[in-house]
């Protein structure tokens, strides 16, 4: 495995890390969220992602009970966790960012994960309705107590992140270090285009989330929605429609074109091609079992194979697709 | 119930909140609190305002208890506490803002109340004895020790609100986020001209308090004082003569008129006018009954009804006899 | 008994206060201690002068039983204690006030004094071997840790004061309060001359030790060195020819013709003409037994008397015999 | 025994201290670890040197048991610790001083020394990947925690320390205090050259390492590699062909012409000689045994032999030998 600074930090983050979302909680019982831990980490995962609101609070819970079992020591992994939606949709408790749901919200996550800090604590999305100034104060407080070692964003604006880290420097608060966004083949304006200043300025990191879109990179939706995929799955309707795109199926039939002249899945070469991007810290991939997490970090060795020409040609076929 | 912004802050608090000055200690027995608290946060109510010195510090014992026994989650609800007038008429114990007055009192007030933390800090009058850079850093100190989330001030001039603002600017310290006025039909220049500017310039949030004039635009007092009264307890002498204003009283005569044709009451109505306010984040009323919690609550439906031309109706009425 | 700002703070401070020096653990046993602060408090005393050194650290030990023996609320007393001589002759342990001998420190008085903190501590004397930013560091983190609330200095420069004072303001770290200076009808030349500029500039209050030049001006030592009086004691003699200086002396008893005609002794007299000296806070008297400190009471009823006038008289007679 | 300030700081530290490399945990045990601590201090030694990776994290429970047996006062003595290394060749655990390691690291120093606190904590080598930011706040948090007294770094280039000073200094942190660079006559270069403005500029302090360069400066090398010596050790096959050096051997040679001269040895000639230097705080001597320790503490004594003379002699006879 390839370990990679967290954007101009000192952490080391593995280029392949272990995400919760959807997966622990809802599709994955305990032993399974074990042993899928056991084998990211033998395969040289370092970093597991987590959120308050994954699963209502029951990811959390799920990772933390297996890295209880695993018995780690605590310097070796990094864990992380995201507020922002809350647990309860009632004022200053969802939607917010604010000091009294920040402060409280650390220390359920800290309970739910049996942990005395996380290493990365992100603001899962941006709130319009409480000051930068005031998310910030509360940010670098968690970091001050040490509840958390480094924080960052989730899907903020560069704009946003800009004046988060402008605040910090003028107040001498500890400062956001990584961003959390949505980056795959169809998904790519923010990460190349809108944050491009801040890799350098601030030294932003990314930890990036849906590299396969939401499985339509698999290529298991060009004829139609298999069954027991997550698109089946209440509460995910919305996914869908944009699953079933014909247009973007279309599209990855090509992508498989390429794969398969590499010997990979379409969904080995779509991570590969994140690895590319000497912005991204690391890629974070589901981890629903163990077959899923080693055909993941297969992605390694493709990107050995990415040339700039195959590369060109990726992103050719993609065209403007971007959603 | 509507939530409003604490002014700037991205904490939600609800338009109608239950101050227990007067009310809990003096008249009110533990029962009724529970049974009040219990009904105004049926009604959504989710602020509930404090002091140190009200009923000499069993309002907070009181308030305290029915939390507990209420059980509600923490994160559910907002309490403050304000600081100034001390237990005790000894130096360094009252009518101060000092260091060691300050420390000493948010440490008395969390247990009475049985709280490791009150949501929002108040310092209850200006103290010119205590440079407001002790008190700033002070406040601020209780902020950093996890012991209050939010401080601000109750009756300071704009000018020493924003002389705090600056000071905890300079010095990198929790900057003061809301104010407590007086505000009523009766009382309006501070909360309309003084603070005008500080709304946008610092983002001032207001708790206001005594939104029937300490009764009299309930109109109670427009044939004398009635029994059982709060202008009949010992020590509230001092209210008596302003209650039976015979001005005033004909003033809130012409206001039942209007009250009258819109089917509430004219307190219902006094209310009704201070949250057409935007600048006012909460007001804070009494909360002797469940009656009259459920009386004051329909405030709120009373202000749909107030368009400009009856707010200019009802300013006319008033005229300036702004006290 | 009035009470005086400390300089520009808030915190008040009786004009008379008590010292430990050379009185508790050498001459005072805790029975004599206990009786002498329930006196000074019944006389509205409420400040009680502490140092590490005094008595090889059993002042303060006798302070603190004797405090926690007559049980009076915390807020109620305001206690400070010095550091800088340290209990032993070692490096880092004596003469100094770096960080590691003032951490130190601070824990062992309030062990010693078995209190959770105290008001005010004091950097005993300037440390030209430390630099005053690792001071001023030093004696903030003692405050944000909750062990103090008001540092300042004793025996510095108006220099070395200023400096402190704009260091922690540069670093926005807790800022020196106050400075305990030697004055009296002999020493007057720096609280009147040096420090002149820093009541305004800094707000700087004054805790004045040796109001009686070390008993010169109670006249006991006009006609030799009486028995018993601390001039006799191991250690103190330097003192002895100090205070049997002819032509100081001679000053006491022109000092005496004052007082006779005030109604009151010289040593009230010394201690009166103190008290009309606006920068000072406090005057600490000694407190060797309750006879002495009924005496240094009475000195406020004599600054009563003390007019424009009789102040000139007084300079007059002690002309510029400043030692 | 003489004792000079740590760099600007207050801090007094022995001028000859004891380094704990090599030595403890590989070649000594503990009774005779405790023997050599007791007879240093007896000599005056106040210092006592540390790190994590000295013999993997033994040569800290060594010390830490030594002192606990000694039972000292833990004002009367300096302990070091240093972080770089790690224990484990795994991301964020090894040649990385990022926020993780650090606070991970000093939590099991602490806890290996069975200590509350270091006096002293080193970055013990550069990280060109974690921004000095990131370490300077680590450091600093550390000893706001009050886990540490003072912070500084071991080998890092003047420009580094310097920004790190600058860091600490805009920011309001804890500043770097000390750098403990190899120093000896054969390794000159940074302390003499490199190092020079920052005496002056920022008080930089020197606890220098290696003062007989690995004990090619003890003579012991001039004819082979003696039995039992540190070159012959696993592990440290590098330091052979180091020692063994001819040319490096001759001006031993003639060292020891100048050292006999003197009534003493060529080691504690070349220690005397580093103790001219007013920049070096103090000199890290080795202690395998009581003996050792004996031989070294001389190099004071031989220090005052040491005219600007015969330093002149010496420096001509080494030249431009500097490694």
């Amino acid at each position: 495995m390839n370990y990679r600074r967290l954007g101009r930090s000192g952490l080391q983050v593995s280029e392949l890390s272990i995400g919760s979302w959807v997966t622990y909680g809802n599709q994955v019982d305990r032993s399974v969220a074990r042993e899928s831990l056991a084998a990211a980490r033998d395969a040289g995962v370092n970093f597991f992602d987590n959120a308050e609101v994954y699963a209502g609070g029951q990811s959390e819970v799920i990772m933390g009970q297996a890295l209880k079992d695993l018995g780690w020591p605590r310097i070796s992994y990094v864990v992380s966790t995201k507020f922002y939606w809350g647990l309860n949709q009632a004022p200053n408790q969802y939607h917010t960012l604010n000091r009294k749901y920040l402060l409280n919200a650390i220390d359920g996550s800290l309970q739910r994960l049996q942990l005395d800090y996380v290493d990365l604590v992100f603001c899962h999305r941006p709130d319009p309705a409480t000051p930068v100034e005031e998310t910030v104060w509360a940010m670098s407080d968690m970091i001050a107590r040490g509840k958390a070692l480094y924080w960052g964003t989730s899907e903020w604006s560069a704009d946003e992140i800009r004046a988060a880290w402008e605040i910090a420097e003028r107040h001498h608060l500890h400062k956001p270090v990584m961003e959390q966004p949505q980056y795959n083949l169809f998904h790519r304006r923010r990460v190349e285009q809108e944050y491009r200043r801040l890799y350098e300025d601030i030294g932003l990191g990314l930890t990036t989330w849906s590299p396969l879109a939401s499985g339509l990179l698999t290529g298991k939706y060009r004829s139609g929605v298999p069954q027991g995929s997550r698109a089946q799955l209440q509460g995910y309707d919305w996914l869908r429609n944009e699953l079933t795109n014909a247009d973007k199926n279309e599209i990855v039939g090509k992508l498989a074109g390429i794969a398969d002249a590499l010997g990979c899945t379409v969904g080995q070469l779509a991570i590969a091609w994140i690895l590319k991007n000497p912005n991204v810290s690391t890629v974070i991939t589901g981890a629903s079992n163990v077959e899923q997490i080693a055909q993941n970090m297969k992605a390694q060795e493709v990107a050995d194979k990415i040339t700039p020409d195959v590369k060109a040609q990726i992103e050719l076929v993609v065209g403007d697709a971007d959603d």
